[in-house]
């Protein structure tokens, strides 16, 4: 951490922020600029925050310098982490597809769905039971019910279930459920829902928040990670900007980014970054093309009629004309070197 | 509700959007165009998603014309809603003042801030003892502890209590001490937090997401007003944008505009809007000046050892002649008439 | 100017940043921290760009401590700029308010317009003869025709002209009539426009970009300071956000906090910032009670038949209004102490 | 253009709407709803802005359902546009790159990057000789001498040369030695340049605005082509948001979405993108992957001793490396169907 003091601080302003830091057990050297002081502070930083110093009289600026995550950091855990659920892994060089519907609606609509898109070659079975929605006037989603319908469907495909989880209290309901748990965007920083999946034992899927930052979306997995639970997969899926053409900004440099940073996973989720069906392929194949571990599909057998999300949600057809054209980019991934 | 239809969708896709609306209980007046064909639908617009259309075969864009929320718009209740809390008013024309500091820190912290605020004229007390962190390294809050120590200053000074929750679970905790509960910008989008604290009888002060829309706002007000809580107070505190010299961008045009869409009153909240202590009182006045029914501002006796938000915190002498200012600012707006 | 190198960077690599820098005539303080070095530059950097260093070999971060900009600083130059157009006055203290259309339609309209937004109290007089549109296909100005209306709406009524320039090609034909020369907001990052007003001796009114930090803001100021001509007047017309409900997001923030960094003048721009008439006078008188130097206002005698931006100017009749409003609230803050 | 009338509109307010429209040369149908009155516009709407309707009495929303560009809009233009300069061609299904340093430096250096970047299959030169900086102590460009160094190391490699202009005094300067002419970010909405360019025979490289919607970068095409100059060529290069990791946010879907709009052909520009080097390759293959029809790319020789944008640049190796990549993507592109 830096310190940068004012030009006109006083000396004892100086003084008292060398002490302040030596308290809080960091060591301190101290350069005289021509304008200003800078003082830089060594130890474990990451446990403080900038504002402790900001807030004192004489600071002008308060740069980090060490990063504010430690266990998420590629830093101090090198190798990538790979997670591995049943028969399926994310993380190991090989692609990962999560597909089904936004919500499951029927039995007979998530079983049919489960068995089409492991047909194209799908690992996961996504499917959302609990919904979150802008208006409290739309469907909810099912509850219980539809976890066990989720359940039916993975006892008949084996594939694992990605179900999301919106409160602490269903967390005993959910995880008896769900082989992997989302966070959705708007609980990224739900920082109860987050311990309370740390504390838990089974692998979290982070969807990053609407318009959180790379760090900030690094700091909710070290939340989960903090409570003991080191299976985190990110999601991107997409930021909100100025621009209101799609949905949202698929934010797709992350996925390079976030791979220095972090051993974690990440997922490319094409469907809401997009908002638009005939989008997704291409998208889709842009996001393996990048380097992501996998992808989150929409995939609805009858879109139009669909409870929500329709106009981003694949038909089983398209969907399985996508996971053609991702495997073969996948393949021809792996044909290429390594350019740096 | 208006559907546009693409400029080359076929006939049987208009009359299939018409049969569509009409299932759903809506009237349908059809007009074509040179280009394109458009259908306005007539009827309780509000209970349905744009999407339910917008992913239809031949259908271009759907705008909505109706307000999406109904219980919050003023349309539906011209009036202002006035909420009382013990012998404090919020949304009656007066000018309601909350202040404390960030965290609850010690009872002592907070029976003397408690005191400080209430000679300077604040009417609630605020103050944290759960506090979403975006670090998990970083002070969490007393929890009960900091309930009690808040109950204590209550009591000493009669000042009513305003606390934030963030999990369903501690909802009979928080409530049993809280007089008004606070949701948090983070959990803006908690539905199962906004439907929890709709079903209870305190009034809810709502802050605004990082980057929730208007609509999105009072979308969240009308999860709260659909569970049968009708006191809600909304706190706007600053979005996030590409400027990042403050910590937020205070968005004060949103008080007259938010007025004509809604009858709950709405607070300011230029602590976190800024960052900055020394920004505070200037901020403070504008909002007074464009009409907020109140704020909320950070006070700790010693901002440079405060456990959080110090840097946006006011000394007790310096909220005292904020709160001179804010209420010669309110009276001079009461001696001025309306212009439109 | 502070270099963090990486952690695992090279000893040589730190020597090469200390030699690049000695070079630049810069004085360097080495630091080594447990994870990585520090190196303070100290010197003229708001000469160098950051990138001089982040591109290095080794080097992680570089943050600037100086300011980069010099000229507007009010480190360097401590006192309030004060702009003198014929009798009218900005940065004194009193408040200054440009008032008229968005562009000058007629000889008859600017003539009448001028006149009542005198009586009323403006000290300038506003109207766009070149008129930045975002289509091709709107109303582009009347060019020199439309300066030649203002001037004659100028010699009747003695206010100044401000009015705006889009191209290097026309300065000489805009010098010739404006008293105030405006940069628009899609040209605040228009390098050539800036350094031919800045060779110029004509006051130059500077909006803030849709997008620009309020850095690179003064950057621009500091453009056309350092070509010779210091009167810059700033002024905020909101700024571009993923909030879409009013035209623009207003940061009104930025007058108290870029009244800390520099000496320059700012105006607030309601109508633009907000584009809805009904909202400009509370708008308005926020401004005035955080302090901005004036205020630019559209004003047209006929807004619903206006050729541009009719939904956000006022009729002379509430111009009248809000002016007697904006002078009494300063009135009433010049009779308020200081907090700070 | 569908006109919504507020709720409680007088019977008058609705007959001026169809009054006014039919005026303006448009046809009118009237929707009356349950709460509203919906006016559709019939005929050629794209000539007038939705402001004209907006700011009248009794209106309350104005939507536009064709849209506001023709001669960039794909529905007036199906086939794609093909950009033939010298032997290099654009948006005929091949892929082009265009490839040098951020700025022009000296003759030699121009000279030896045009070689290599050949050698490697650049079909394009680039090079700034008027560079556009934020601050105004940061080096400018060489100017004449630097279009002249171009010229020289064009004649030499026999690439067409791409280089950015500024002003348009600099038109004829510019485009005696240009084969493409940039326009820049940040002055994308300088429509005095759009202009000039657009009378020019020069094909135009339009870069995207920083905070620029995909409507207003279209209408900035169209500004061009409704000057008579049909050859433009977009090039998106990231945009502004509130994540400061990377240097700006790359829209990479706009491709498949711009795509659908218009008939011109698009370019992305992952240098300025991310601002580091190291993420380039990946992000360029990722748009070969999603159909983006070629690449801006910054080479240097000497990165860490560039001018300008060293950070972002690649040595001559990496570009190798890159095109060897990218041409590989762009076969297995080729190879794949199409999949809607």
């Amino acid at each position: 951490m830096v310190i940068v003091m004012q030009s006109k601080c006083l000396e004892q302003d100086v003084e008292k922020m060398i002490n302040k830091a030596e308290k809080m057990g960091l060591r301190v050297k101290h350069t005289e600029g021509k304008h200003q002081s800078i003082l830089g502070l060594i130890g474990d930083t990451h446990l403080f925050e900038t504002s402790v110093f900001e807030k004192e009289q004489g600071v002008e600026k308060v740069f980090r310098v060490q990063k504010p995550f430690k266990l998420a950091s590629r830093d101090f855990h090198p190798e990538d982490t790979i997670i591995k659920v049943k028969d399926a892994i994310i993380g190991d060089g090989n692609f990962a597809v999560m597909a089904g519907p936004c919500a499951v609606e029927s039995e007979v609509q998530i079983v049919d769905t489960a068995k089409k898109v492991k047909e194209s070659g799908a690992l996961f079975l996504r499917g959302g039971a609990f919904k979150p929605r802008t208006s409290p006037y739309s469907f909810q989603g099912h509850g219980e019910n539809g976890l066990k319908y989720l359940k039916k469907a993975s006892e008949i495909t084996n594939l694992p279930i990605v179900t999301e989880i919106m409160d602490t209290e269903d967390y005993d309901l959910v995880a008896e459920y769900a082989d992997i748990i989302q966070i959705g965007a708007r609980n990224m920083q739900n920082f109860s829902l987050l311990k309370k999946v740390g504390k838990g034992n089974k692998p979290v899927l982070l969807k990053r928040g609407l318009s959180a930052t790379i760090e900030e979306w690094l700091m909710s997995a070290e939340y989960i990670m903090s409570e003991g639970n080191s299976e985190v997969i990110l999601c991107e899926r997409g930021i909100r900007t100025f621009e209101k053409a799609l949905r949202n900004t698929l934010d797709l440099s992350v996925v390079p980014y976030v791979k220095q940073l972090t051993h974690l996973p990440i997922l490319i989720d094409p469907s809401h970054a997009t908002g638009r069906w005939e989008l997704v392929p291409s998208v889709a194949q842009a996001a393996v093309a990048i380097g992501a571990d996998g992808l989150m599909i929409e995939v609805h057998l009858d879109p139009e009629n669909a409870l929500s999300d329709g106009a981003q949600s694949l038909k089983p057809k398209v969907f399985d004309a996508l996971m053609k054209r991702v495997n073969k980019q996948h393949e021809f991934n792996k044909s290429l070197g390594e350019i740096i």
